[in-house]
């Protein structure tokens, strides 16, 4: 019997932890950071405000829960995309129109997640995530490197880390809810945000692809005119 | 008389203010934001605590002074780069690479200014100087698509954009004071700085340069493989 009740009560332990999780995630998809103040949490997930802090002792805690259980989706899909079997400049551009298209379809929490200015502990935990991250497209990187057709002169390292920071921050305007112009001028469809992930895309695989019919090469700027 | 007394008091009060904020740009380029409290600012400028709280009414005030100073003046410098007459190729390489050079001088206060976790205040005014950097490196985008240097088949703001975020992601690592490793293999004198710093310039560049005897394509996947 109390093995049985012990079992009961973790199962109910760790069902109000989701629904506390649940609750701040939606209500940051709706507002940001501001409306993940553990009362507001509390009365959204139906549990007392009390009890919100047995489990997250303070609302810095549950944000950066928040961003890593979302974040960490993120990361499990660019890993998909990267062991993919496609040709490598093929799995980058899906990588990045993925991110780019999965963020779009949720903006305000990813712009939370990406962007919005925020405590320290929420950006110390995104570092943790933008490095996660930066691995996946270092594979990717790495493997175009071996199959001569990403440019082997770069460092792979660097590379995956200007393509990453490039389409985070080329994220950070259409995402902001500041930016009334992305919704004003009606360019936030479907289509329209397939597009924008495919400029962004190919952006970041230009960065990196060997130019067809020339070797690469170190030399930073070959076509400097007089 | 009076008239000599008032503009004394104000050259008076106008050096106490470059005093604190030298101060606190000193202290910010040994330790971080968290050097830069009012107590410990004053002390280090010689004046009274009470006193900085008349220039600068909280912590957040002065390190965002700080930060836009410091901003305002690598705005100034990727200007007078993008105004020069050099090929566009050549200019945006001069650009991005002086960037990275001139954070790698004074490492620890450009990681604050980057990348370091810090207050909602700064981190908001970090996103109006990306912006105004977006603003220089676009416009050297914008002169290379007119040159036909540039790929045209790209939007020259996603480009900037995703230059500006990479070549400001790749910083972080190398500027961070956690990241031992950059220094432990002695790979961050002035021949070393000029390597990384080139190579983040390759990866940029790369980005928006259109491929010699190829026309501009949108086709994202041009070397897709079986």
């Amino acid at each position: 019997m109390a093995y049985r009740k012990t079992e009961r009560v973790e199962a109910r332990l760790a069902d109000n932890r989701q629904r506390i999780l649940d609750a701040a995630r939606r209500l940051v998809s709706e507002g940001g950071w501001a409306e993940a103040q553990i009362s507001h949490v509390a009365s959204a997930a139906g549990i007392a405000t009390g009890s919100v802090y047995r489990y997250f002792p303070s609302k810095a805690d549950l944000c950066v829960e928040v961003l890593s259980v979302v974040s960490q989706r993120e990361v499990d899909v660019l890993e998909a995309i990267a062991n993919s079997a496609d040709a490598p400049c093929q799995t980058l551009h899906v990588a990045v129109s993925a991110f780019v298209e999965r963020a779009m379809r949720n903006r305000r929490l990813a712009y939370a997640l990406i962007a919005e200015p925020c405590d320290r502990e929420i950006d110390e935990a995104r570092l943790v995530y933008r490095h996660a991250i930066s691995k996946q497209i270092m594979r990717i990187v790495k493997d175009g490197q071996a199959a001569g057709d990403f440019r082997a002169d770069l460092d792979p390292s660097i590379a995956a880390t200007v393509i990453v920071g490039g389409f985070m921050e080329s994220l950070i305007g259409p995402l902001s809810p500041l930016n009334a112009d992305f919704d004003r001028s009606g360019t936030h469809g479907p289509d329209a945000v397939r597009a924008l992930a495919s400029q962004i895309a190919d952006v970041c695989c230009a960065a990196v692809t060997a130019q067809p019919g020339k070797a690469a090469s170190s030399e930073p700027h070959p076509r400097r005119q007089a």
